[in-house]
């Protein structure tokens, strides 16, 4: 395949400039100082196995493929808040007090422009910093000339959206997202199944820009938005960054699912303090994000094909407001297992984890993924980029994947067929 | 691949009939009767998926390769003490005692023969219902003699033996182990390198047997043995079934990896109440069972490629002898990770299982499978079946996989190998 | 104290015949055939110290005090649903089916009267062996026939009433519960604010009947039954029995108060999937509950005097109903702490518990001892049974104490002034 | 009781300057300095209830005693490396390093005098800056002749003397500790059951001065010391400081005993990697702690006295040197119990706690109370700070306390007691 060369500054803008849009830009600038390791990022820190295995030949991916360095990296970005990236940097406390101090002139210098937003999508919010325009389509083209105003004033050679905003509340899709024309007319007249995240989608993909989407709201998972996105070469990845709970199932699940071990019960349970707890805490948004969760067993386990072992599997999933521990989220998993001669057993695992910390490297690998796509001419969903996502677009007729090791194959053997590489099948009868 | 019908009886043979091997034959009865279910065993519940995403083709295992049907097999074994294997299921405490007295008369009938036993190698064990000979040579002729007589009394078309029985100390690789001949002069010479599984072993091999260790025990895992078996045309699989604390651990360590994410720490500690727990409890025997524990983070985190993230892993495995617990093995793991930026993080998992549950039906699946692949024409190790193992082997100049999904791939390309199937490697650019 | 002798039979009459009840009465059947022991009960199994540390006199409470013998009791009750005890019992699947089966004639004789319910107060319930009458005070006019029906027939000596029926939806205290007047007036023209279990009450505590209130609803915690209470000259204690979560929590909770340790949240979550899990998922009903359930950190932390320690705890409780469970239960439970400079530590607390295996002794306690307290003539709340309830009544005027240790001094000192012994310090300044 | 009032400076000498020391000397100084709060310490921070529930009296201790205040204290003390306290502390890596830095002068000032020490008695430690002299007699008037230099610089009206080293070797009580001049002959014979701790342990009793023992080391629990301290009329409490998981298992242990709920099995494990981790990683130190450890259930459940409940109890306890974890300390604990017909039920408590938070707080209560102790009279054991401790000292002829809340009750009567206030029983018949 023929890939276009990273060249000049790659400008990354984010609407939604909170917990992990910033932990992104700091963590960056710690990283471009020597501050700090981009650990939990494949391409920065991940390697790749080419070849036999007896030719033991592991190179990093970022040597077999052209991703933009992250020294040539400029941040943009929207938010409800009028806060700079410092600021916002604070309030969010994931990161080290004395680290942001010390990079505080980068992140002050960085401030958000106004949002897009409606607070009926998202009742718990409470943001000032707001366009104000008569249509939504209106809105769409105030975006888009952020957007090129943007580029011109940084010097950018190219743009990557990558949405870090919240979970809005939960829309189904509907007849106004069917086609290019339909969004349109939608935009046009205000209609309401068209909420604040999905202008920015519209905005970016009309400018061919390519579009990543960590929330689980619609976005570009919409008939309109991928036709769009073929129309005008823009590749396309979506939606919910897979970071605590939902990327332990998706490990778990295929691990019990290869040994034919049934599951009676899964019950997962959250604890989080941070803004996303917060807007959580609303039923209408919550919703949202469990169709998001709920969604991966189904997927993995396939109980119609395997009824013995996963027909009666009872599934929930709980998120639970708790603002003694911020950013610092906990979730904990009971999982009802049954083996041999239908014998109980049970799995329970505690994962302490901090989801900003987990998300940031993520919003990084999609950005450098789907800009390596574009130059690549890759556009539409980017099903190879599904490893990062809690609810991946499939394209057409297939159902997506979510069994994380299926996703990484994917992935790799993605990487290995733009990089011209033989593709890997473990087979091994040769040794 | 051209594979030989499976026809006539498959006697399965059984050195230690304890709670594993006592949980795999009143396991068989009862499924054969349909009163329980084989959940946990590939052979006969699993499925596979063949050709293209898009083709929804996914046959269950058994209807794509010529397995040999449960409902014609036949059980022996040997034991040190001589309980039948109603007894002996009884004592073991794993199976409900109604359903142990709904199959008590064919339980029963299955006695034990003599075993090949000797206290030093597993102190805590005092078994009375053994061989006695001059040499270890000796003994393996008396093994083989026994196995004969099986054989015709049984009417048997074809035999697998897979070791049941205990851990025995530690012992290295050493020059005894290095030949064909090395091996015969030490069996003929009592050397103290050849433990009383090795003597099985021996036996099974040099009469063409497939055969599996379901134990630390070095037995097939030295290039003697796998010498005899490429003579004799045997299949062999080894070493240590892959159940609790390991199956979980070589399912979430590539869970991290595949994530870039850093691993500081993992501690892992058991408890268990049963006959293995007991023998466990002698330091001796406890080394072979964590060597085996300790490698798979190693291989699959490869540490000496991913220095920032692995070198500094300190790990460490502990078995508690706790007889409250009985068969009903608790495993509890910490890990402490570490992401962007290096923030620190914990997992804790809980693994409330049941040992010999867990271990039936991999000793049931990996008897079929090496009967499987004696009828296609493979001998020596079968790395596909890795898959079952703790500490696999691997042919010589390749380091073994742990990776439990590698595995899996491995297993079910090679299926699809034998099948005559495509090889299926994810990339999915055509869809 | 004078205490009048435990002659003759005494009538445990039961409203609710379900997984609590059912589990007391097979219970008592099984110890009183000595098949099993009444672990968990105090009146059964328990010692109390009499005297200096130095004589070492710890009796079994039942010498120091004059108890009813459990061989001597007989069972009666009401419930929603026809089912004998014996089929209740199956359903709720709590006690091992073999040993239903052992006791079965015994547990098909015990057939529940007609009850007094109405769907309203637990909309998840549906039952129809129900009484029909016009007002409630007919309806309590009903139960009190029945009652003494029960005891001619069974020819009992005493009885006692205790509540094992469902949560139902959350009511306030309100005018009509001031007076027995307004009360009985409420009966008469069927008051909102008077549920089922409220006419249970009215009608035990009218015919001076000792009653203890093993769920959540106001019951006999409301102004007019107490001083009814008073007037019939019945002892009475509620409400709900303190079990799983609650238990611990108010273990937990003294032994960090009384280290002076901070605590800054904690969260707890249940699952189960009996009727109880499942009346409760209606939000109305798990109001009562979680009322029930919140109150006793304030109490026992007295956030108001210990400001910098507990003023900012954030408590939250959630129920979940999870069906594969059935009773058995699950409570998990994180504590975050801080110490000293307030430096910040966590506690996680994982209880697999059985439901009903955890009440049953508690009922039969509260049963014995309130007949004692009936025999010693004590009316009114019974402080010293606050022991067993997660909401305990108080006297007016008095906090109610949640602290269980202080509780278990309360009962102990309370059984010691019955029994005329010295009360107990434990300051041993003398040794 | 007649208590000397708390005037002057009172000295604080501590043997074994390492984190749990300098933990609490640095805590001091940012107390004093109003920069953080002594959480965790009830000389600072706990009430107290007096008279009646009803009348509501719950002042501070520190309010009903005289308690020395905590910004009259020096601090002094002796260690193996001649690090200063700012040194030592931030290798600890227990307090925040920003914290450190602010507090540096008054750190750095404060330097350890040369050690007793014998490598043989804590193999893992390789300290040098330690004393030489030819007997332990001459090591005592050594460590005397410090202690009155001390006094005497830092111009100090009283002293405590409390232990924070480090675990020895496990020592049985022998002849040696029999009386005093046993002991004194020891001390000029070298004796091998005089391990340095008990050489401190003697010159601050000699010397009349309050002594308490902050580890497992026999120190002052023998007949020599518990002698010599009447002599000279020093208050003593030993041994062990009750923190993390024998804290918790004190707290809960009497809150299932009290329910008369049955204990088959309580399996605990700790992981840390502090020095203390370290030094206990060595069998014989472990040993001393292990039995102080296990010593706390058997005395609490009594199973001579509760077969049924108890008498099958499976106690193992285990400490792994863990260094990921630092001071973070982690105690993980199963316990399996039993309820109503013998029904097994587990219960899981993982605590996540920091070894020298929970410790320095009890060793600021220990020095005060002592001193306290000192100026009312009191010499001796000091049974009622039992609460403190792991495994405490009782008067000759009956069984120590491990129970906290009786500890507690104990340690509240006893400071009414003192301050000529009612004790308490909790009876309560008068409401």
């Amino acid at each position: 395949m023929k890939v276009e060369k990273a060249k000049g500054k790659l400008g990354i803008l984010i609407p939604g400039m909170g917990a992990v849009g910033t932990t992104l830009i700091a963590g960056i600038c710690a990283i471009n100082r020597e501050m700090a390791l981009p650990i939990g990022s494949l391409t920065q820190m991940g390697r790749i196995r080419l070849g036999k295995r007896t030719e033991d030949n592991k190179p990093l991916i970022k040597d077999l493929v052209d991703l933009h360095p992250v020294k040539d990296i400029v941040f943009g970005g929207w938010d409800v808040f009028e806060d700079n990236v410092f600021e916002s940097a604070f309030h969010a406390d994931v990161l080290d007090k004395k680290l942001l101090e010390d990079l505080r002139p980068e992140l002050e210098a960085i401030r958000p422009m106004k949002a897009v937003f409606d607070k009926s999508y998202a009742k718990r919010l409470n943001g000032t910093h707001v366009k104000e325009r008569n249509t939504k389509m209106e809105l769409a083209e105030a975006l888009m000339q952020d957007i090129e105003t943007f580029k011109e004033q940084n010097n950018c050679d190219r743009l990557v959206m990558i949405w870090c905003g919240s979970t809005e509340i939960y829309i189904e899709e509907g007849p106004v997202h069917e086609t290019i024309e339909s969004l349109e007319d939608g935009l046009r007249n205000n209609h309401k199944d068209i909420p604040p995240s999905m202008i920015y989608t519209y905005a970016a993909v009309k400018l061919g820009i390519p579009y990543a989407n960590g929330a689980p709201n619609l976005s570009c998972d919409i008939p309109a938005i991928i036709e769009l996105a073929k129309q005008t070469g823009s590749p396309i990845a979506g939606k919910d960054f897979k970071t605590g709970q939902t990327l332990m199932k998706t490990i778990l699940a295929p691990g019990l699912k290869c040994r034919a071990l049934g599951i009676s019960g899964w019950f997962s349970t959250n604890i989080l303090g941070n803004r996303d707890g917060e807007v959580l805490d609303d039923p209408d948004n919550f919703k949202t994000k469990e169709v998001s969760k709920l969604g991966v067993l189904e997927e993995i386990l396939e109980p119609s094909l395997n009824q013995e072992l996963y027909k009666d599997l009872y599934h929930k999933v709980r998120i639970n407001y708790y603002p003694p521990r911020g950013d610092n989220k906990e979730g904990w998993d009971n999982i009802d297992i049954f083996g041999w001669l239908n014998y109980p057993m049970q799995i329970k695992i505690d994962f302490l984890c901090k989801d900003s910390i987990l998300a940031a490297p993520l919003a990084l690998d999609l950005v450098l993924f789907l800009d390596l796509a574009k130059r690549a001419g890759m556009s539409g969903i980017q099903e190879w980029l599904s490893f990062y996502l809690k609810s991946p677009q499939a394209p057409q007729g297939v159902t997506p994947i979510n069994d994380i090791f299926k996703q990484q194959i994917k992935l790799e053997n993605t990487l290995r067929y733009i990089a011209g590489e033989d593709l890997i099948t473990h087979l091994g009868q040769d040794y």
